[in-house]
């Protein structure tokens, strides 16, 4: 029996082949050389879950909120999401539960199946991997500026005025350069959305993850309300393995068909989940214990940017858990530079794990994203300076 | 922007429907009878989910299992449903983690998108409302023979022949019939696939709940193996709020694809629930808590059994939460009742609320679901003596 071709099309994460290779070398690796493998690839978050968590679980089930979610969300869940966003005045219409950031994104695009999409390259991953094939979304690419990744404003408003292009893909603290794009440039997007009549979505995963600038979210604007905002606390409590996240959109139509596909898909965000999220976004110590991480995560940054060899120039991260840079410029005279995945495989054979640039868009061969989220900051020096060595050929 | 007509077409259920109504109705009829409303509308579990769930989720945050879920399913996870299952001698690869039963029938049914499935009907009504026109599944009704709800394998296999019929959805024990169907007429299904080289999907949900005679997986045949069996703990541990359950086939490339849905959809099952419920499984504690919770819904069933008229001729639930069954043609000479929605009016307004049989296919009209899941027998004597006063009208 034929399958649905959606299926075919969605790939493996290169992310995942990466991790799985560094599975089979590492061990080897490190009995060879007496050194760390060093995990640079991954974005996960190498950090405790807020332990507040546990509680909420402890009182949902005690409470007995264990039975079926009310579609969409329970309002406890919605309450607390528009009480955090006290400014934004949000009602529960404009509020959905969803699995994550990933449901969130998969809903969205798949109310909008096979339309076309603009999108900042480089771009997270899953997006050409899953999101895009499985909803059969078409992309078209508007590169950042490779120094200081800054926006095309004129390339994104000649893609724009294409007439077929119909919605915008945005995402900041951004994966995988660690930009935290300035308000002026975000307000200056939806100016040019709101001129094409363009569905501006939002990825706001690393909100909480703003180390040098602050994050703005689109939704605080408040003159376009074509505004779709995907949000997580996979990234903001540590919590990538529980699943939950919420849509936030002034489209109140929009939120009402993404109940139905997040209804029809999975029932619903478990219950005593958005329990405990709903009590941990307004727990008493919430804010000290974001303090530390974001303090963590930020001394993670810090070294990294310290320790890896100015002459990549490499773009201090401002958020997220990202550095992306292009290191191969430096060994141009190296055969082996033509073939994409020769950087990775060098530094690979030396114990370390990098994500190639082409998994983040074609235009970024030669490129590695390195995650710092997953180490303390003794591991992120040693590996800076072992992936300095190993590039730099000292 | 228009958006993707399959969420159009995705309807709100007839049983949200009614309960949203019981909702406005319930407290003016309980003010003015002094009696209470009563809910047979609800596949909700009147039960205290299994204690040892919570314990679950304190080991699992205190390891440190909170970080995002390997693909498919944590591999504790499977080992779990493997060792459970242990006389089908599965594989890691015949199991994928879902969403509840609901996300494994959706991710089933994309899988093959636009395809023609046979049912027997009455059934479940959210395959109508939901699963079949978000996957634009065209279905062919084959009804149960409704004196004693017999498949009718005759037509079925005449509904089989033709030649663009490619699944078969099946579910025992079956709501809303409450039946529990014997293992030569799974094995006779199963013949009848196979000859026309149909895919056998199997909707298991309450397989945990047989009162009389005994569920029969068609897993365990082993002749066939275009089977894909759906499962879910929400109705197994009374736990239908956690959202988690699986699927199992032994055609690893069907499971192969549904993590490619799994994953692009939601990244996965949460880890901490997957942790929880992978030990409430092999629990000690699960056995006697697994019985006294089947002693007690048996005894709900029962009491609905004796307490409704004979005169209903009511089939006596086997299995699952539900009695389905036509009582208006006993009061055939009134002439509202060619409306619809005219028997289920007479009783809410007489604080019972019961799922109209339409919902279950358009061949009964007429007929109502009663769930005793969420009710104690004290209720369900008092709902079904009333039930019996309002429509036989003494």
């Amino acid at each position: 029996m034929k399958v649905n071709p959606v299926f075919r099309d969605v790939g493996m994460s290169k992310i995942v082949e990466v991790s799985e290779r560094a599975r089979l070398l590492a061990p080897d690796f490190e009995k060879q050389s007496g050194k760390s493998f060093i995990y640079f690839q991954r974005g996960e978050v190498g950090y405790k879950v807020a332990p507040f968590i546990l509680d909420g679980y402890k009182e949902a089930i005690e409470k007995g909120f264990t039975k079926y979610p009310k579609s969409g969300g329970e309002s406890f869940f919605k309450d607390a999401i528009a009480e955090y966003y006290a400014d934004l005045n949000l009602d529960p219409e404009n509020i959905i539960a969803v699995h994550g950031g990933q449901e969130g994104l998969q809903l969205i695009f798949n109310l909008y199946r096979g339309k076309k999409c603009a999108i900042l390259t480089p771009c997270w991953s899953c997006m050409f991997d899953n999101i895009f094939p499985y909803t059969e979304t078409e992309f078209v690419s508007v590169p950042l500026i490779k120094r200081g990744w800054q926006i095309d404003f004129d390339l994104l408003e000649k893609t724009f005025k294409r007439d077929d292009v119909e919605m915008f893909y945005f995402n900041s603290p951004h994966n995988p350069t660690g930009r935290v794009f300035p308000r002026e440039d975000i307000d200056r997007l939806l100016l040019l959305c709101a001129k094409y009549g363009i569905l501006f979505i939002s990825d706001e995963a690393y909100s909480e993850l703003a180390y040098s600038g602050t994050h703005y979210s689109p939704l605080e604007n408040g003159e376009y309300e074509n505004v779709v905002s995907i949000n997580t606390f996979s990234k903001s409590f540590a919590a990538t393995g529980f699943r939950v996240g919420y849509v936030i959109s002034r489209r109140t139509d929009i939120i009402e068909n993404l109940v139905k596909g997040n209804y029809t898909q999975t029932a619903g965000v478990a219950t005593p989940t958005q329990y405990a999220f709903s009590k941990a976004l307004l727990h008493p110590a919430r804010n000290e214990w974001m303090q530390s991480y974001r303090k963590e995560m930020s001394a993670r940054a810090e070294v990294l940017a310290d320790v890896l060899d100015p002459i990549f120039d490499a773009h201090p991260p401002e958020g997220a858990f990202y550095s992306f840079f292009r290191p191969v410029e430096m060994v141009d005279n190296i055969s082996y530079l033509d073939q994409e995945f020769a950087v990775c495989d060098r530094l690979m054979k030396n114990g370390i794990a990098v994500v190639p640039g082409s998994a983040f868009g074609e235009d970024f061969k030669g490129y590695v994203r390195l995650s710092f989220s997953t180490l303390n900051t003794e591991i992120i020096r040693e590996g800076a300076q072992r992936f300095n060595e190993v590039i730099l050929g000292s």
